[in-house]
């Protein structure tokens, strides 16, 4: 059996990801195509559970360690228990963040050096990679008034604008750095714009 | 101010760790040391509730890499949050348990390669090593009749013999290894003969 593809959709708060995704599904399941949708942290009952650990407000000071071993470790527990068992079966999955996400807001937002966060990419994936990530770009402020209109900001959500301003430059750097995997997308742009520069994107991975 | 020195106690399940922290603590206390006693995992708020994640029973397997991150995510965040201020305000910090654990459980017991545990013990600790550790060993037995004499079993007390067994033989061989640091007292005596050699070892430490 032919395995199944592995794309992620990243971005800051608000940019559209659950819209987009949900459309992804629809467009590659009109094809035929069997999807599982899933997200990061999280994707399994523990990585969940590491999930809550993760975003939840709380009085202690967060070490950036920590929040980086648990990032992997939720992803150590999907990766193995849900994303490879759906590729192997031949299966598309769409990840809401991945990895990217790590490296923008643990290196670009925290600070933590990436050579910290390579080391623990390879720890857990190995040479895995997705086979397109789709950023969806927008201006900070674009993106942070939707997710204050969602009521109760997380741990994260709570940052200030520079720390946003980082987590975009770095997913903006880093997808410059590889154009055949990282497709930026301007989310910035009406809905219909934004999915038809997809459907362009999801096309050319089926070429 | 004089650096506070780093104890760490470990072993198998039911050999008497709390007892006999509870002896040192008292001990070092009588001769005018200040001493926190920790665990782990565990030790700060937010270590203690990755610590419920790691034990809690469940249906989900737990990959043993995400057991190791989460392990050493409940380390950095005691290390630099408790254990590091204190032994710079010269306390001295007893642990139930710590890095050698983790070799112990997820390395001898899991089957996790050393060089795994030895990564992320580099990436968490940089050369931070406690500067005595006791191990209390005793047959598996012995202790695992005290453990389930205690009620309901957690997800490592509930693992097989020959778990344990390699849990054993995993902390002897590494005590074998690193003799100055590594001392190990025969917890299936009785307990005033243990204490009698953990005193000769606490005193040893003072010379």
């Amino acid at each position: 059996m032919k395995r199944g593809l592995f794309i992620t959709i990243e971005g800051g708060e608000g940019v559209g990801k659950s819209t987009n995704i949900e459309f992804i599904k629809t467009t590659l399941e009109a094809q035929g195509i069997e999807c599982i949708v899933t997200r990061e942290p999280g994707g399994t009952p523990l990585a969940e559970e590491i999930r809550e650990v993760l975003i939840k407000n709380r009085d202690e000071k967060v070490v950036s360690e920590t929040e980086l071993l648990l990032m992997f470790a939720a992803r150590a527990q999907h990766l193995n228990q849900l994303i490879l068992p759906a590729l192997a079966q031949g299966k598309w999955v769409i990840s809401d963040r991945f990895t990217d996400a790590t490296y923008a807001y643990q290196s670009g937002g925290r600070g933590v050096p990436a050579e910290k966060v390579a080391l623990l990419e390879t720890f857990v994936q190995g040479d895995l990679r997705p086979d397109l990530t789709l950023l969806l770009d927008a201006p900070i402020d674009v993106g942070m008034s939707r997710a204050r209109s969602r009521g109760k900001l997380d741990r994260f959500e709570e940052e200030q604008s520079s720390f946003f301003n980082r987590v975009r430059d770095n997913y903006l750097s880093r997808a410059a750095e590889q154009p055949q995997r990282f497709k930026i997308i301007n989310a910035a742009q009406d809905l219909p714009s934004v999915q038809q520069d997809i459907l362009a994107l999801l096309k050319s991975l089926k070429d």
